[in-house]
């Protein structure tokens, strides 16, 4: 009767086993399939303040005479998500506060610092003079491709991007510390320039 | 005499061969430093017939209702610079010929193939067994981020970029193969979609 009685709570013990381990599988492998949409308040963003306070990524944002306020603010947007230090607007750039350019920053120009500047080559000495690396986004002789420069880390760097027609001017590519050009390969000359800035800080912030 | 006429000989020679070198290194640090704007018929870029022929980056772009026929047009502009096999413009997304579209894609809609789909989740499951893989560009429980993302050479990709408020739909996430999350630290919860596709484009491209 003794062992009766083991065989009967060790059958019991097993099959037990064996319906949690089945559930547990079944868990695992659906926490892997689920990919539950993120509420906004989920995504662990920064408030204004936060953001004001915190170490922002080494890189100023040059545009250097851009027509389209679109735009302009689609690169505070960009700037925001990526904690860029500050964006300089020059030449006939718009400056904000500004309706169009509110339509693509949605709220970005609150949070990322910015600073009107007639001269773009002025503005450039001046930057190089505290220590950033100028880097004008072009295509020209000796230009380095996006995908083969590496950012050093004790770096600061000025990206400068030009007009929409006549991109960034050649003073300003004379006076860079290089060129760095968006390989491309189809038909068109150029990307949209909201999008070329998007490209290059994302590329620097993920070697970064 | 005859001594004095080598010596005199030797010194115009060593002066020659001076004045050469020291030409020769300048000639070698200007070109480095020449940063010379290319010309758009310098770019070497394709004709639309080289473009129709070429062997495309294997990805194509599922645009899951999206408003801005901006966004459209510029996807479009992205598309031809990295080589994209194919557009599929879903749901309320608008299609070219169109005025605004035309306005950011700059004649790219007649080098970029398109086909127009009204459903995207049955586009999604014929292009999954058409051997597409596919990933919804959105943050979720569960997603990879951009950065630790790599494709494989011998895969074909569908990217699913959402509506520029609601996101791709939770039913097109359900049967991904998975969701890309760009990574953002800023305030704002999302980037523009043109930009996101900008990203992630160019992220695939220079990985590939």
């Amino acid at each position: 009767m003794k062992y009766v009685c083991l065989i009967f709570s060790f059958e019991k013990f097993l099959r037990s086993y064996l319906f949690f381990a089945f559930l547990h599988n079944v868990f695992i492998i659906l926490r892997k399939k689920i990919m539950r949409k993120l509420l906004n308040s989920e995504l662990d963003r920064k408030s204004v303040t936060e953001f004001k306070q915190s170490e922002k990524t080494p890189i100023v944002i040059v545009l250097d005479n851009i027509r389209s306020q679109h735009n302009v603010g689609s690169v505070f947007r960009t700037s925001d998500a990526f904690l860029i230090e500050k964006i300089y607007l020059c030449g006939i750039t718009s400056c904000p506060p500004n309706k169009e350019i509110h339509k693509t920053a949605l709220g970005s120009t609150d949070t990322v610092a910015w600073e009107y500047a007639e001269n773009t080559e002025i503005l450039v000495q001046n930057l190089k003079q505290n220590g950033y690396k100028i880097y004008s986004i072009e295509q020209t002789e000796n230009s380095i491709f996006l995908s083969n420069f590496t950012p050093k880390l004790d770096e600061k760097y000025a990206l400068v991007f030009g007009n929409e027609v006549k991109g960034v001017s050649q003073e300003v590519i004379n006076i860079s510390d290089g060129v760095i050009e968006i390989p491309q390969i189809g038909t068109k000359h150029s990307l949209n320039i909201s999008v070329s800035v998007g490209v290059v800080i994302w590329d620097f912030f993920a070697k970064m």
